[in-house]
């Protein structure tokens, strides 16, 4: 009744809601204050109050036809300005509205990208840890997933394996940073000799590689940490954004590509991505967001909530004796499994009502992530399951 | 730089930009009220007040963290059941939310369900003329479109080659009442035939066939006429609804798939919908307008006003020896070209600065559409132009 390929990812996506249901049932029984659900990457904080005030205003204030109404598959002009113009603030660049295509949030950026440049059987090159549905996203259109292991020691791009995986049939490369599920930031140094492989490569195989570069978690970095522009490192970039957690508005589904004048086939690009975002059944971004985007453009979130998470929970847990990176940014924090098999490790600790991931789920076993976007009162409460956990596997 | 896939829908998608682009270059040289352009079904109509006021209500009283975060990827469980609720009213049906998948639209769920559950080369047959975009939606999963030819009389479905073209690769048929570009509606009669043939079929080839039902002119009927419930003539329907136009909220993107219980294998069908909604990276339907269809689900548009164009523009056309079907529903006149090449008729009327598009993007060439969602003063000032157009091609 459902297609071959779906088979599969039904099967896969029923772990992944049992998951969910457990953790449901475990609230029902324990109470919701007793269960410490690390396991989504929901924000608990809230939008900031400029995004509720632009939308009663934007309703009050702007001819509903339009505000409601179709518009250019690639969004509104406005928004698209203030985009470019943010852009241009921000990181020098000299972007505008022609260079920004609104998206269904990065997820739907990300599959307008890989409809528009992918044939069956390109390759698209991702360094592990990822998050694990970039493989759906090009298995959509018959790409074909290349996986770069993982540096588990600084969680930095592999180059070297990097390099040698590079084909004549890489289409594009992805990269995530700050990344989900690390909280590492990738380093100027390393993206800048990634572009260097990339550049020297496209002349090797005289092809294009698009660097896509999927940013949902840029504003959120600690310690004065800076994120780099991915395009200063190399021409061919497209930038994925999405205001699901700079703004907390995941369910909203909003967010941009910009995409470079000087990246090759500039013009036939930006037409198919909108192509791509209208046969996809996305048609356009939703209407009244870009309009409260176009206003709040620059609006921050609440940094300091996550920090305050990430700092309470990684003191607790190295404490405790476990292992894992400081996060640099988003709001992940990747532990090492103190025994081989993660899964194990994650089952055990739902016996202290605690939820996490594995990292097989990001390429990248013998890990697991713990998404501190919940409430403070969860990170302090998660503590002494944590401890006793820890005592368990003899850590203290 | 593109794939070879894209490489003709941007050239063929450039011919209606470039239409577009034409108007707008008219509409400043003529001025916006000399210019007729009938080539959009953006509606004219605003979103009924009560949902503007519901957006306001809704986010001065919801949780900012409920109201755009994430949820289920089927949607809110609230706003579900207020859709099943709702049919089950009109149309005597015993759904509940579990029923119910909420959508990036009409076009996002058709790609939901083609996704789910077409095969590389199953054959999807839709009844011309119809909305070309399909073509696009079935072909982004590999499925091959089985056209059947128009039945230029009443343009109800041409059910005799239908039998003949169904075969044991017919995954899908595609109806859509009332019809764009027709503004016919398909009766009773006609789809409990078309029910019966495929009930027949399914046992000659052991195999679910699946019609999907793209509703989002459901509410657009006039002269009292009804729309016969589709699930009702055969039992394997998936009915593809919007807002769009029922509530002139086009560019939010929010519709929903209703999916029976009793449809073949329907529990790993609603799960595959759930996972191709995440993977196409919809992820969900827009959160806040979920919850404004949870609260405005029985509100309706301004009938009346289309139903005045059609008049006004149906009279005009018919008197000045045009010839077209009156329409049933929908915003759409089809109108018999009075001469063979309809791409002439279109380019003849732009000297009244009347926009128009050519039945051949609708699988039916000889024809062209004229989208009436337009203000009266556009229905009324194109007649003089139509009129001078009958002169020139000696109908009057």
């Amino acid at each position: 009744m459902i297609s071959k390929k779906m088979e599969g990812l039904v099967k896969g996506s029923s772990v992944i809601r049992a998951m969910f249901e457990e953790g449901r049932q475990m609230a029902e029984k324990y109470g919701e204050e007793n269960v410490f659900d690390f396991s989504l990457g929901n924000p608990n904080v809230p939008a900031p109050a400029d995004v509720n005030s632009a939308i009663i205003d934007i309703v009050k204030n702007t001819d509903s036809v339009r505000l409601h109404g179709y518009m250019s598959n690639i969004g509104h002009d406005g928004v698209r300005s203030a985009v470019a113009d943010s852009l241009n603030r921000r990181f020098g660049t000299s972007y505008d509205k022609s260079n920004i295509v609104m998206t269904v949030g990065a997820a739907g950026g990300l599959n307008v990208v890989f409809r528009a440049v992918l044939n069956p059987g390109d390759e698209v090159i991702a360094f592990a840890p990822y998050f694990g549905e970039y493989n759906n996203y090009v298995a959509n259109y018959d790409g074909k997933m290349v996986i770069i292991t993982p540096d588990t020691e600084m969680f930095q791009p592999n180059l070297a394996e990097f390099e040698r995986k590079i084909t004549d049939k890489t289409a594009c490369v992805i990269v995530n940073s700050p990344n989900n599920p690390t909280g590492v930031i990738y380093s100027k140094d390393t993206l800048d000799r990634l572009g260097e492989i990339l550049e020297k490569k496209q002349k090797e195989y005289n092809r294009t590689i698009y660097l896509v570069t999927d940013e949902p978690y840029r504003e959120l970095a600690y310690d004065g940490a800076v994120v780099p522009w991915v395009p200063d490192s190399y021409r061919n970039t497209i930038v994925g954004y999405s205001y699901s957690k700079s703004l907390s508005l995941p369910g909203e589904r909003i967010g941009y590509l910009a995409v470079p004048s000087s990246v090759d086939g500039f013009a036939e690009l930006m037409s198919a991505l909108g192509v791509a975002t209208r046969i996809l059944g996305f048609v356009n971004a939703p209407s009244l967001m870009q309009f409260v985007i176009e206003k709040c453009v620059d609006c921050v979130t609440d940094v300091s909530f996550y920090e305050r998470n990430r700092n309470t929970l990684y003191e607790g847990l190295t404490k405790f004796g476990f292992s894992c990176m400081k996060p640099e940014g988003a709001f992940y924090l990747f532990l090492k499994s103190p025994i081989d098999d993660e899964k194990e490790f994650v089952s055990m600790a739902k016996k202290y009502n605690i939820l996490m991931v594995p990292g097989s789920t990001f390429m990248c076993p013998g890990y697991v992530r713990i998404a501190y976007c919940v409430s403070y009162e969860t990170v302090k409460g998660s503590l002494p399951g944590f401890e006793k956990l820890a005592g368990e596997l003899g850590l203290i």
